[in-house]
């Protein structure tokens, strides 16, 4: 049996450090960072965390994720095309830059996209 | 015994209503509504639940706050005294426009007033 | 227009004591004080208010609503025929101790029958 | 600089397998079994990640841990001086289980010991 994508990424330590760097490159740039504007610092925090939260319980690790769906999260954020492509991109930079295999970013690429629907509006 | 203030201002709908108003314009206002751009539906109306709920138990209502304290739910937004200055400009407009009495709203102001060091940094 | 159960019943205030007077009693309850025990005065009162604030949401009142769906928040709790017979004992008889009346009785009856599928095991 | 007590116990992985077991042994336990009879599964599964959560937290995992503090979680749960020496005592035998190391499981009993002023009664 193959090991979970949560196992073959490096297990939670990996996905936090992944979430971690998506979240602070989308933050800062210039584009998507309105979405962590003007925000207090347990905001942010606790947001990160139901990410990390999110990915762990998705990816098959131990997680009880009790947080909103994607869809109910998102509504009325005015996420546009543009906004996701960029996310997309960030996502691919970070895989990259902490040594995701091919497989693997492949599988963690057709994950989010296949959360894009709920999210875009 | 007097009442508490929470029965003076009308109970839970009034300040429903008067939290509703004042996070309304608050909102829509030049200044002020950075707070609330770019979010979801769903956190805008968790959030404006959590300061009905604040104002109910801290007025004397029945409500269990399970929420966060002031000081750590804004540290990190940026809010100046400028930003203060509107939204108490805005709790006294909204009181005024629902017939909140002098009393009633000297006490409002006084309490607003009480959080200003746990909220502006 | 008919005004909202909610407001028929007396609004946020009324369905406080309501809730807090059959929680009380059920607690005290031979059959279902079991459901209560051993558990910690936050979790108690935490779940006290998860209550009132899901009748105020059903009943037409303001309240944003994010907690579990009753079939999800009792889920494995191994209610019985019996311990809801008992239960909606006990709202009828809160529902007479209060003078709510037949009308608004009734139908906080008919509220109460539409979740037993939910809730029993 | 030495690892953290997270990462020398095995991480992520290794705490939730610990919180598991030790959750499961103290629900099976005689003694201790009252604290987790007659709850919903969704409130057991939440109150167990909640234990892991504050677990990796206090180990020096990435957690951003909002929770209860555990004096406030307790309070009024009614735990005695035995339920508390029988707790500790799984927490030592599922250690034993899993091969922590000596030096590991003397700091996870150091740890356990310090939160007992704040959770028996």
């Amino acid at each position: 049996m193959v090991d979970s994508l949560y196992t073959r990424l490096g297990g939670y330590d990996a996905i936090a450090m992944f979430a971690t760097k998506v979240v602070h490159q989308a933050q800062k740039d210039e584009l998507l960072g309105r979405f962590w504007a003007n925000r207090g610092q347990d905001r942010l925090d606790s947001e990160l965390q139901l990410l990390i939260n999110y990915l762990v319980h998705k990816t098959g690790g131990q997680m009880y994720y009790a947080g909103r769906e994607m869809d109910v999260a998102h509504k009325g954020m005015g996420i546009t095309e543009a906004d996701w492509a960029r996310f997309v991109e960030i996502v691919g930079s970070v895989a990259g830059e902490l040594g995701v295999k091919p497989t693997e970013g492949g599988e963690v690429m057709t994950f989010f996209d296949s959360l894009k629907g709920d999210i875009i509006e």
